[in-house]
């Protein structure tokens, strides 16, 4: 990776807001429309960053362990999401505005509101707070803004409690917190209503008479586990084994407004690795045991702080943190994919779920939370959902969706059992024989011993479900122990789900990345990885002088040949301004083409993030580039190949 | 490519459609739930010959011509498609049964019908039909079959126009060929009502109170011209370019029955090429102005025939029958990539939509259909769809959607143009001044030249729209000739529009590869070209024995380091079966480890189609398998270097 010389001035969102619209890596759909909250286009060069970390993000999971990838549809029938317990379940709680209807999440209000009140307090209380000029107050008034107050240190503490837990409050709690601080619609000032709950997807109808409701799905999850027979007759048979699907996810959010972070669209990249109940070791944790990560546990948060600790995924499996070698193994390996995108490791932790804040299907859940301008934001999920999906789905269909196990050794079990004398049974009750031998059947052990003491005294008198009775002498039943030999071994298969949402990922990596120079504060600069950068090289002729052409196209084969994916600018504007937009834009190289190119067959090289410039052969600078792009090499080892170049042509 | 030594016996469906589920490349989605019609999963193999054929797609298309990808949302308001046309006119014609209320799809029952009634009419004159046993007539009575009956050759000769037309009829024109023809419901027997439009768009609606109706996208198209200005300013302001874009779209088909040919939810890949009306001229056009195509224009189909013809592209521009450069260039480059992939040469053909079939915003449309058990399936529509979607946009949000071309040479127009003494009428007129000067803006040349008539003989009296009269001295108005240079045209681009059904493709894909060896029927193969294949090499140690472990580890790394993909089966049958399975998979060659790789550093090479086996070491197996599967060398090639392998165990 190449060394980033970074400015430490402070991060300017609306700078880097301004940038991304303006180099399209995203903007609001539907935008010459007036826009829909929480639905985002991609432009070029954010389709092609998505495009890099999916790419990535396959190599990383799905070929390095063999993952089976899947594509499922979207379209779900109802029943489907009836049984998964979504119908009921899958919910977020909302409050109207008592007087304009106007619809807020509850939890996001709470939030809002006392974290607002307590950075109010720490103004008062700091002294920062800017004396009102005449006019300004005047304008207050008007307002009707409360003016800003210092808490009582007590209250203060408790916001900070309550803010610390806060997902872990079920919706009528909500609504008490928001009668008990009188929590109102910062908007109108108005009083909120009772919370209710809001099912988040988006519903349709299959057929053309509208016969089967259907949701578009809100994960992708229940398209891997519906297919589970299919994937384990793929796999032989064996377990564990992992299946994998990259695809399109919808949840009908309340009131989006945090731009990529919280959308009612996005691509989704799930794992469901399925591993015996019994052993959720995992054959490669060794080579993970040492990753150290930043952990936040759900005991912590429960007493109200957020302190983290660093700790080694062998220490945290051991001391029982994380509840098993899997989840860890994951969660490591989670940690590693953020990284080599670009993630900035000092903005990562994971955070535990609480037992109340756990979706309905899982058993334990740490989310990998990423820093930025907003907070801190769930990008990952890494959760145990147990046996959860596999089990309500083979009750309701009747479709085993087991895993049988041949034993190398078979399993011996003795049993009582009590044998009928089935012709003396059919002879003697005919049509209620049936009925007996089921009783018979279904007795446990101790009412088994019982009847047995009671044949070994004489007659006994039975007594079925369906109140029918039978007296039954020692002829018609033996009870006796009896030897079992099991084979098969036949169980639910626990399933650890890492889920990652791409939008969330693509955001964050841009905040990490993005600074400006010194020397020229309002040029930006997105320092991304090779490895996802849209681009990875910037062809830049001189000039559009026609010599100039035989060249660009012969590296641009080159460069398409060797795997590299590179972009001609051949606008009329100063080589400065190109290379300007394609800091911007992200692209970590530059070539440029000019009269020496010509003559000698030399071009210039040029690195992002240090504009440092160098020169060698154009055979020399490729071979150098497709080093830099695959990170075989990084930018110190070029520069000692290629030597500093002093031209002047090539002016940022 | 390998040379494919496949035997001819006839197709077998019901043997492909097993592979295919035995094999999970696709199966009905939510089947263990009953499934939903028109809804498929892709499991593993289906999932990555997916991905390879986009991989392919985007190298061809996007890469190759630096187009412009984009990544826009499924869900979309209401109000986007009313502008669209699509909630009007995106329908298909449906019939109800009179009797049980099923629904089905109008052209599609006329087309059963009457090639049914076609083909009994052929069985019955050639005397194939077999005269039925009296236990088949008594069967066929209860079941009230009518009997197959000769047509009359007029009849038969009129059913043959209509089928060859079929696209071209209207709705009411469907309903009454039920009525002439009496075509009723062959499920029933019963008669069907009267054609209703039904429209294809999966409706829902968007936010919690649900305010905002949106329907799931049909097409990716509008995402991409509702961003045309970002992707213009993207560009650097520059017409032709093209936007690209492959997602997931959905149509509520009516009834679908052919498997992936006609699915609710489906892949698609679109381009939107951008151009200039007045110049549809195509700059690499001569790099395929020889490709030959198999053409059906409209003229012959509404002749009622079907006979294609071969002709150059070239020719076909220069003919008129293919309307434009950018057309025919793009139908070219859609011919090359699917013989590519593996879709046979010979079973391609380009037809030409007629007029009433085209899509409402379309001016000329070729559809690439490709030839497969069900007849000739639409898998790539070609269209130009002129400047109708920007217009209606951009008249509906008016926002422009124009390029703007600075011209070199500026136009220069000569135009005779009142000017008014405004002072002189301001005084004069007071509040009556603007609308006197608004209509002499608006007075065209030959009332202009009458007004200076008028003038050179005095005074003239002029009456305004509003109806107020002045009278005007020569000092008031002055009329000349005056010159207009023009530096900017502006202009809405045409778009032309190739638009790819990618599991149409993938299901043609499949028939078109599948066969079986002659000396074993029930075994059927795949032979997928290398760079669709879902897994390239197939790793198979001799057994488990544990010393072939490390030798399976450094082929799989090394392999993996040189981007081919493969998969390690060492399953506990013979080598045999899993060369079989394999072959089921379409995965081109074969790697098995034995002893002598051991003791010797060997290992041999399987081709799947021939089944040939060669020998070499190590990295020479490595280093051949690589370049074929880039498609640098051919097997026979590969052959040379690799000498045939006459050993025992790797029995097939």
């Amino acid at each position: 990776m190449t060394t980033v010389n970074k400015t430490t001035h402070p991060f300017d969102k609306t700078q880097l807001e301004a940038l991304l619209s303006r180099r399209f890596f995203y903007a609001p759909a539907f935008e010459i429309y007036g826009g829909v909250a929480g639905l985002y286009d991609y432009g070029p060069p954010g389709s092609a960053l998505q495009a890099n970390i999916i790419s990535e993000w396959r190599k990383h999971f799905i070929v390095e362990e063999s993952m089976l990838e899947l594509d499922t549809t979207i379209m779900t029938p109802a029943p489907v999401f009836e049984t998964s317990g979504h119908v009921a379940r899958f919910a977020d709680w909302m409050v109207k505005d008592t007087k304009t209807g106007d619809v807020l999440r509850a939890d996001h209000l709470v939030k809002n509101v006392l974290s607002a009140r307590l950075a109010d307090d720490n103004e008062v209380r700091l002294g920062t707070q800017q004396p009102l000029d005449p006019a300004a107050a005047k304008k207050k008034k008007k307002d009707k803004t409360p003016p800003k107050v210092a808490l009582d240190p007590a209250v203060a503490k408790e916001y900070e409690v309550i803010l610390a837990q806060l997902d872990n409050y079920s919706g009528p709690e909500l609504g008490e917190l928001c009668k008990k601080y009188n929590i109102r619609n910062p908007d109108t000032d108005n009083e909120v209503g009772e919370p209710q709950q809001f099912n988040l997807m988006f519903a349709s109808s299959i057929g053309p008479t509208g016969q089967h409701p259907g949701f578009l799905r809100p994960e992708t999850a229940q398209g891997h586990f519906l297919n589970f027979s299919r994937l384990l007759d793929f796999n032989n048979g064996r377990v564990p084994f992992a299946s994998a699907q990259i695809g399109r996810s919808f949840r009908n959010e309340i009131s989006p407004r945090a731009g990529l972070l919280r959308v009612r669209e996005f691509t989704m990249a799930e794992i469901e690795h399925y591993v015996d109940p019994e052993d959720k070791s995992h054959v490669r944790f060794k080579e993970v045991r040492d990753v150290i990560l930043v952990l936040l546990d759900r005991h912590v948060q429960a007493s109200g702080r957020t302190e983290v600790v660093d700790m080694s995924v062998g220490e945290a499996v051991d001391k029982g943190i994380i509840a098993n070698e899997t989840l860890g193994y994951f969660m490591a390996r989670i940690y590693q994919f953020l990284l080599k995108i670009g993630i900035n490791r000092s903005r990562l932790r994971f955070r535990q779920h609480m037992s109340n804040e756990m979706a309905h299907y899982a058993t334990d859940c740490w989310d990998a939370e990423i820093e930025n301008s907003t907070g801190w934001t769930e990008c990952v999920g890494c959760a145990d959902r147990a046996a959860y999906d596999l089990t309500v789905h083979s009750k309701k269909t009747g479709h085993p969706l087991v895993v049988r196990q041949y034993l190398k050794e078979p399993i011996v079990t003795e049993k009582l059992v009590g044998d009928l004398n089935k012709k003396l049974v059919g002879k003697s009750f005919k049509q209620d024989a049936g009925g007996l031998t089921k009783h018979i059947e279904c007795l446990d052990e101790p009412a088994l011993l019982k009847l047995k003491e009671g044949l070994s005294k004489g007659n006994v008198k039975i007594e079925t479900s369906e109140g029918k009775t039978f007296e039954l002498s020692p002829e018609f039943l033996t009870i006796e122990k009896k030897t079992f030999k099991q084979n098969i071994r036949e169980y639910t298969p626990n399933v650890i789900e890492p889920s990652f949402g791409l939008g969330r990922i693509l955001y964050t990596l841009l905040e990490h990345n993005f600074w400006s120079r010194e020397q020229d504060k309002e040029r930006g600069v997105l320092s991304l990885p090779a490895v996802v950068a849209p681009t990875k090289v910037l062809i830049v002729p001189l000039s559009s002088r026609e010599e100039f052409d035989p060249i660009v196209a012969e590296i641009s084969a080159k460069l398409r040949r060797a795997g590299v994916f590179s972009r001609v600018d051949d606008s009329n504007v100063s080589i400065g301004r190109r290379y300007a937009r394609n800091d911007e834009l992200g692209t970590p190289y530059g070539i440029t083409v000019d009269f020496a190119s010509v003559q000698n067959r030399t071009v210039t090289l040029r690195e992002r993030d240090t504009m440092d410039q160098r020169i060698g052969s154009m055979d020399e600078v490729i071979a150098a580039v497709t080093d830099l792009v695959e990170g075989t090499i990084e930018w110190p080892e070029a520069c000692q190949k290629l030597p500093a170049y002093d031209g002047v042509q090539a002016v940022d």
